[in-house]
């Protein structure tokens, strides 16, 4: 096993990355302070690790609380089938939640958690590879609107994050592969020798290789954990984790929640922010094309759907986050292993990224 | 015009308490740091005060939010329309809100600005005197639950609280009765020479009597706002200020949101609490006596609803917050001005105070 920690003060948490780890008991109870638990998993998720994590957890008195799986179930109202749950059941302000699943299942039991009479504590136990690197670590939390992602939400730290690799075993390949864009993501951001690495070991990550994953999860679990512990609530550097996410949640909004996955469009938004990139002159086209071989051996695209024509994508993109009076500001890449975060780009420049880096264009 | 200060380090703010405040531009600008606001309001308070507050405000672009009026729209999914108008109108991160009504128009637009993009600015403008003396202040925010109120929530202070006493010339009657309950939760709790002065001027405030009236809201915000600075997040002694509410709640939850006021259920849950502490020897006969006749001169109910027999009491007291590990904690009086947080009585008093004070017992 390997341990890191994410320094936030008082709020400080460690990082737990194994194999097996879902059936430790000790590790799995050690960071639950009270008397109750109750675990937020899904369907899909449900069938293959609640019984194993529950029986674990079981001198906690588990309540259950399985949702539908899909990004398309992130709302407000699925989040309230949450406190339904726990309420009947009776919890307290001294439960704590269990998060057992992938990033939509741990930002809505995290938020679950921030809310629930006013804020009780929650422990992340994520299955999917995006969780396990990106989602899981950092106390961001919240569900979608038809409007944006994430847009309700609450920052709330976990107490502890448990990562058990072998439950990547069951993850289907096209999930596995969504993980990758985010793991990707740290390479370019601000790892340049992970992303070489990357480069050189892909494949043995898409085939599972122990060494290879738990190395890399525990690589951009570092990362990761650098910047939120630099800047938690995003008033700066915790930006540039963002890479993509502009155009990839324009994309994922606009096709309606669920049809791609959020790492799929990611995966795309990066190419995206690597061709603007590239039209202000700070990366060169061997770069874009670097990254464009990546993430196409990571079996993701490179390209937006045909169906999302830049005005679409404007508009959606207009509401992001990161918009400060009225301006849009993107993360972008100076070079490989260096991202920025700029409003000072010309819109004909991000109009031509647009509408060149869609599907059939 | 009056001011104390809420003190909670970098997050202390002002309370603003005088006449004519909701037309002072300089006052309600000075507290947003940033472009935009959205005035979140209620169809009873909008055509009395709404076009005041964004005239004075004009200069911040105000967004406009108009809920239904009542106790039984305090929900999540009434909330979500604050999220809807917002991401329609494009508000930012930067964005404040500004909360104009009573309780619950304070309590969803303070949690609307929790939640909102993980967490936006606001400011409380309390027109009524439940809020004004209460709600307003102290950062608990929040939506109620079919099984429970205020079970979905979040502590997030405000900017500035400015309270236009000129709001009350508009309030029924019946609504500052039920504030009226609050203001002498203060006097019972901590401020027996308060209650004393209650006793004395009571009819006073009825009238609207305008020094009678200003000091005693800055009296009770002075006691609110000493008690938050001490316990923040209710670890402690905060949990005084929840005198009857224990009570109160599981009377408004049992009779349906939107039937009994707040401040009502308030008011016959504090001589339900005044009761139990009778029967274990701490107040007398004669001061649960002054309570209810104070209680009475407010034209406040005394007495639980008929309706309400004690195992459906028992049973809806039991999910609130202040269960711990299956004991319910209640505030009791050790005399009038001490109020003590304890799970140390006989449940049969607790019954006998439940199958006693109600209408018809």
């Amino acid at each position: 096993m390997k341990t890191l920690s994410l320094d936030l003060g008082v709020r400080s948490y460690p990082i737990y990355i194994g194999a097996g780890l879902l059936g430790d008991s000790t590790l799995l109870t050690r960071h639950v302070k009270e008397s109750r638990i109750a675990i937020v998993t899904n369907t899909t998720v449900a069938p293959l690790y609640l019984a194993k994590l529950h029986a674990a957890m079981a001198s906690l008195n588990p309540v259950e609380v399985i949702l539908p799986d899909g990004e398309q179930y992130k709302t407000l109202e699925v989040l309230s089938r949450i406190f339904d749950a726990m309420l009947s059941a009776h919890c307290d302000r001294r439960t704590t939640v269990v998060a057992l699943g992938g990033g939509v299942i741990g930002d809505m039991a995290g938020f679950a958690a921030a809310c629930y009479q006013r804020g009780v504590s929650y422990l992340q136990v994520p299955t999917t590879l995006l969780a396990q690197v990106d989602s899981a670590v950092g106390g961001k939390t919240g569900v979608n609107h038809p409007l944006g992602k994430n847009m309700i939400g609450a920052f709330h730290q976990p107490r502890a994050v448990i990562i058990d690799t072998d439950t990547l075993r069951t993850l289907p390949d096209r999930e596995l592969s969504a993980g990758m864009a985010e793991v990707i993501k740290y390479g370019l951001i601000r790892d340049p020798d992970f992303f070489s690495w990357l480069e050189a070991n892909l494949e043995k990550l898409l085939m599972l290789d122990p060494e290879a994953l738990s190395f890399a999860i525990h690589r951009s679990c570092r990362n990761k954990a650098e910047v939120v512990a630099a800047d938690e609530h995003e008033s700066g550097v915790r930006a540039i984790l963002n890479l993509g996410h502009t155009f990839g949640h324009a994309i994922e909004t606009g096709l309606g929640y669920g049809n791609w996955l959020h790492g799929e469009a990611i995966a795309a938004g990066m190419i995206m922010a690597a061709d603007l990139s590239r039209r202000l002159g700070w990366l060169s086209a061997s770069d874009v094309a670097r990254l464009e071989d990546l993430i196409q051996r990571a079996r993701l695209p490179v390209r937006a759907p045909a169906q999302l024509q830049t005005p679409r994508l404007l508009e959606l993109m207009s509401v992001d986050k990161k918009v400060q009076q009225g301006r849009l500001r993107l993360v972008l890449l100076k070079r490989i292993g260096e991202a920025v975060v700029t409003d000072d780009y010309p819109r004909a420049d991000l109009e031509a990224t647009l509408a060149s880096r869609r599907e059939g264009a």
